[in-house]
C-alpha cells in the first residue's frame, strides 16, 4: 500500500495515477487513513497538474463505489434524472420530475441545497409545510414506486467520499476544476441507478461557468463520463445571464412551478416552461419512451395541460409528508406579511441586461440563501422579475419586486438591484435559451 | 482581511502574493485561523505554481518574525553560525563551533534532530550523558557568553511557524521545493541574531540534493536571502556521495570529533577535518576576524593543534550539563557490548563507491535514527568506514564495521551494506570535497 506522501508526490510532479492508486486514495478518504491536510494537498496537486480522462473516470468510479448504489430493479419503468449545474431562478426539477413521471419514466431525484448565489431544490421543497427531504433509501424507493418520482437529499450512504471531498474543496479553493466537478456530480448521479441522464449546464452571469466554452467543455466531459458508465447521457447548455422564469427565492419559486403545472401560463415564466419541456422531452428520448423530439415535447406539454403532471406532484407531496392544500392553492405559499420594494425603469427603452448574479446575491443576502452551510434560510423572501431581456419599458415601469422583511433589507440591496438592469435605446433580442445540445 | 480560500486561489492560478498577504498567511498559521488543510493546499499551490524571489523573501521574513529573534547584543563578539543541509556522517558542527569560538567568534548554534537517513547534531550531543540540548533563551545566552559557543534545539519561541509548516510539508510531499526550503532554513538562522553565516550545501547520494546543479541553485538562493536580510552569507557545495569522515552513528561520531579536537589524526577522518577547517576559516573571514583564507585556515588548525578548540568543547560540555570525563576519555562513548559485523572486499581493486545513502539508511534501520518523529534512538549503534573512495583494497580487506545489537540486526542490513561498495580494477581518484564556493 502506497503512503499518502508518495501518491501526492506522483501527482505533484505531474505523473499519472493508476486506477488502484485512486481507489486507495478514496478508501483513505473514507476510512480516515488520509488526513484532511493530505487530501487537500492532493486535491491541489490534481488541480494544478491536471487529471487525465482515465484518472477522472477512475476517480468517479471510486467515489461512486464509496457508498451504496441505489438498487431500483424492483421498479419496472425506465429511470431517468436531470442535473443542473445551478443557476438563479432555476426550478425546472419541480416541473420536470412530475411531467416525466406522468409520461411513464421514473425519476429518482437526489438533490442538493443552495450553493453560493444559486438556489437548491431541497430548500425550495422545504417551503411546503411538512415536506420531507430526508427519505431513507427504502422510503425513497417506495415513494418512487407509488408516484413515479421521489425527491430527497443525499444520505450519508450515497457517495460518502464526496461529502468530505466537497467540504475540503470548498475550504481550499479547489472547487472550480472540471475533472473534480465531473467526478463529484457524476458519482452521485450514477449512484441513483439510472438508465438515462440529461444535464443542464448553465452559462452566463448567474452560472458557475460564466464562459460558454467552459460550459461546453464541462458538458462534454460529463456526457463522456455518463456513457463510459453505461448511462445514456446528453447535455444541453442553457442561458443563465438572466434569472430563469419569474421568481427567485424559495416559496415563490414553488408557487411559480405550481402555476405552470396548473396550466396558468405567464409570459414571465415562458423560458422556465420552455426549458423544462425541452429537458423533459429529452429524458423521454434518452429512455426510449419516445423517438422523436417534437412528439416528445408535445407529450410533455399535454401531460401538463391535462393536469397529469400536476396530479403527480400532488401525489408526491402527499407521499413525502407535505400539506396538499398548498398544491391546490399555491397562493398560500406567498407570505402576505412581506414588504414589497419596487425597482423601476429610470428611462424609456429596451431591457438589455437583467443580471442573474446580482439578483441571486441580493436574495441570498436578505436570507433567501445561505452564506455558511450552517445558516438557516428564510423561505419567504424573494424577487419577482417583472420584465425580461428584450422587453420594451417606459420610464417608471416596474422592472422587479423584492419581497423582503423591513426597509433595512430593501435598502441593503436596492443599489445592487437597480444596477442589475440595463436599458438601451435600441431594441435587444431575447437571448437564445438553449445554446447547444451535447451528445458526446 | 482576505479569506484563506481567496489567497489560495491567487496562488493556485499562478498569481503573485503581496508581502501583506504572506504575512497574513503566517499569522493565520500561528493563530490557527488557517486550518491545516488550507495550509497544505496553499503549500502545494506554492510548490506547483512557484514562488518569486520577492515572495520567498516575504515568507522568510514573516516566518522569522513569527516568534522571538535572539537578542545577543550583550555578547561583545562577532557572531557566526554554520548550517548544513544534512548528510551521512556529517558532524562538522562539533568541530567548527569550538574551533571558531577559540578564535574569538561567538557561535550561537540552534540545531536539529536527524531527518530521514541523515543524522542530527542534537541526537549526537545526547550521546554525552547529562548534556542538555533544551536550553532556555537565557541559558543559551549565558553558555554562549561563558564559552563562546552554545548548542541547543529549536524552542517553541523561535520561528514557531516553521514547526507547523514543516510537519505539514513532511506529511504532504511539499518538502523538496527550494523557496520553501530556503524560507525554513533561513528564517531559523536569521532568528539567531547573526553577523555571518556559512552554509554547507551537500550534494551526492547521501544528500537531499543528489544533483549538484540543484545544490548550487539552493546555495545561491540561501546566500541571496542571507544578504537580503543583512547577514554576511556564503555557501560551499560539498561532496556527500560517501559518508563524511569515519563514523556514522551518534556516540561514535562524537568520539570521532573528540579525537580530532584532541589532535589524534586519522586518515579516515581527513575529509571531515578538511571540511571543518574550510567552513570554520570562512566564518573567520565573513566576520572580519581574518582577511586571508589561508591564514584563517592556519589559525583554525592551530586552535585545534594547541588544544584551544578542545578546551572550548570541554567547557561547553560542562556548562550544558554533560559529564566532562567523556571528553577526556572519549573511548567511554563507545559501547563495548555492541556486536561487530564486518564488511569485506570481495576482490582486489580500487574503491569507487561508498554509498552514503545506503550506509545512512542501514544505521537508521538498526535504531541509529528515527523512522517517525516519536521514535527513540539507540545512540550506541553505528558504522565505521574503514576505507574511502580511491583507496586500494585486496580481497578480504575490511571495508567497514557495523556496530549493532545481535545477529538479526546485522543480517537485516548486510546485503545493503555489501551493495554500498563498488570495487573497480582501475584506480579511482578521491572525489573533490569542496565542489563550489557560492558568494551570490
Amino acid at each position: 500500500m502506497m503512503r499518502p506522501q508518495e501518491m501526492i508526490a506522483i501527482k505533484r510532479d505531474g505523473g499519472e495515477l493508476s486506477r488502484e492508486q485512486i481507489e486507495g486514495f478514496i478508501d483513505g478518504v473514507c476510512d480516515g487513513s488520509w488526513a484532511d491536510y493530505q487530501i487537500s494537498a492532493f486535491l491541489m496537486a490534481m488541480f494544478t497538474r491536471g487529471l487525465s480522462e482515465d484518472e477522472q473516470n477512475a476517480l468517479t468510479n471510486a467515489m461512486l463505489h464509496s457508498g451504496d448504489v441505489l438498487d431500483l430493479a424492483s421498479i419496472d419503468l425506465p429511470k431517468a434524472d436531470k442535473h443542473s449545474t445551478g443557476g438563479v431562478g432555476d426550478k425546472t426539477s419541480l416541473i420536470i420530475a412530475p411531467a416525466v413521471a406522468a409520461c411513464g419514466v421514473a425519476v429518482p431525484m437526489i438533490s442538493g441545497r443552495g450553493l453560493g448565489h444559486t438556489g437548491g431544490t431541497l430548500d425550495k421543497l422545504e417551503s411546503i409545510p411538512g415536506y420531507r427531504i430526508n427519505l431513507s433509501n427504502d422510503e425513497f424507493r417506495s415513494v418512487l414506486d407509488k408516484c413515479g418520482f421521489a425527491m430527497t437529499g443525499q444520505t450519508d450512504q450515497i457517495v460518502p467520499a464526496d461529502k468530505k471531498l466537497y467540504a475540503l474543496r470548498d475550504a481550499t479553493a479547489t472547487v472550480p476544476y472540471i475533472p473534480l466537478i465531473v467526478a463529484s456530480i457524476m458519482s452521485k448521479k450514477l449512484a441513483e441507478g439510472l438508465d438515462a441522464l440529461i444535464l443542464d449546464v448553465k452559462t452566463g452571469s448567474g452560472a458557475f461557468m460564466t464562459n460558454p466554452d467552459d460550459a461546453v467543455y464541462l458538458a462534454r466531459a460529463m456526457v463522456r463520463t455518463g456513457k463510459e458508465f453505461g448511462v445514456r447521457t446528453q447535455a444541453i447548455v442553457s442561458d443563465m445571464d438572466q434569472p430563469l422564469g419569474r421568481f427567485v427565492g424559495n416559496a415563490c419559486e414553488v408557487f411559480e412551478c405550481l402555476n405552470i403545472l396548473r396550466g396558468e401560463d405567464d409570459e414571465r415564466s415562458a423560458d422556465l416552461k420552455q426549458l423544462s419541456v425541452e429537458l423533459s422531452a429529452r429524458m423521454l428520448i434518452l429512455t426510449g419512451v419516445e423517438a422523436d423530439i417534437d412528439i416528445a415535447k408535445k407529450r410533455i406539454e399535454d401531460a401538463i395541460t391535462i393536469g397529469a403532471a400536476y396530479e403527480k406532484f400532488e401525489q408526491n407531496c402527499y407521499e413525502q409528508g407535505g400539506e396538499k392544500e398548498f398544491c391546490r392553492s399555491p397562493k398560500q405559499l406567498l407570505d402576505s406579511t412581506l414588504d414589497e420594494f419596487i425597482i423601476r425603469a429610470d428611462k424609456d427603452g429596451y431591457v438589455s441586461t437583467v443580471d442573474a448574479l446580482a439578483i441571486g446575491e441580493a436574495v441570498v443576502s436578505i436570507g433567501g440563501g445561505r452564506r455558511l452551510t450552517e445558516d438557516s434560510i428564510d423561505h419567504g423572501v424573494g424577487y419577482s422579475c417583472e420584465v425580461k431581456i428584450g422587453n420594451e419599458v417606459r420610464y417608471g415601469d416596474v422592472l422587479g419586486v423584492l419581497y423582503c422583511r423591513g426597509k433595512d433589507q430593501a435598502k441593503s440591496v436596492s443599489e445592487k438591484l437597480n444596477a442589475a438592469y440595463r436599458i438601451d435605446e435600441q431594441p435587444t433580442s431575447k437571448p437564445e435559451l438553449i445554446k447547444a445540445v451535447i451528445d458526446a
